[in-house]
């Protein structure tokens, strides 16, 4: 299991990175059921000049629209950075099967923010958390 | 200023009334700008099949788009029903001027929850309360 969510969180790495080219905050997420990368996503606020369109909200209502479902209990949202109140209610609402995040984020972070995720999702986080928080690192950098 | 909460109110009660009409959960919500109002919606989640379509998020989402401004700081958002953790987050990035709801929600509402908003986001929370929550209740008795 370690080394599949390495692989699928590799994919929202890839679209971090597409985030990152393009002048967005580099988060990246894929969602996947039985195997299959089904949405995938990255931070569009800037394209969108939306501030509610980041990777999850984007990922999770693609992946909706696809499956032709509004819940999502048999799907695992990988996502780059720890999702925010915002995605991890989104997350709450589709009542996700399963939840892996890369990068912990200690100013908006949902854990951090003792925001709660519905009770069946389950978690798990630090999935190549180096990788995704170097991106965003290098994001900031170049802001200033 | 109290008249003229109510009165932007009763457009979202409005847009409410058209959520229960189709069979969807009742929360309306517009978003007001310079006595303007530049987006109004409804909950969406049965008909766009999208756990996340709350009537916040959509008038959120419009009015950025009207807008043409990813940020709402000097919008107001009015809300029949005491935004969600989800919501609430969307109002935290949009940075929105002032937020009025009608009912609180005691189960998820961001409150309840501790889910932070903008500090600069004023709120006014009560407003026409009775009326927002009877529709909801209409609608969880028709459930049964």
């Amino acid at each position: 299991m370690k080394d599949r969510d390495e692989y699928y969180m590799r994919e929202a790495l890839k679209e971090a990175r597409k985030a990152l080219s393009a002048g967005e905050m580099p988060v990246g997420a894929v969602v996947v059921c039985g195997e299959r990368i089904v949405a995938r996503a990255h931070n569009q606020t800037e394209l969108l000049n939306d501030a509610t369109a980041h990777a999850e909200m984007i990922a999770l209502t693609a992946a909706m629209s696809y499956l032709n479902a509004k819940y999502l209990p048999d799907c695992t949202l990988y996502v780059t950075l720890e999702p925010c109140s915002m995605c991890s209610g989104a997350v709450y609402w589709s009542k996700l099967g399963r939840l892996v995040y890369g990068a912990s984020d200690m100013q908006r972070g949902y854990e951090h923010l003792h925001c709660p995720l519905h009770p069946k999702t389950r978690v798990r986080s630090g999935v190549l958390a180096e990788e995704a928080a170097k991106l965003i690192k290098d994001f900031f950098k170049d802001k200033r």
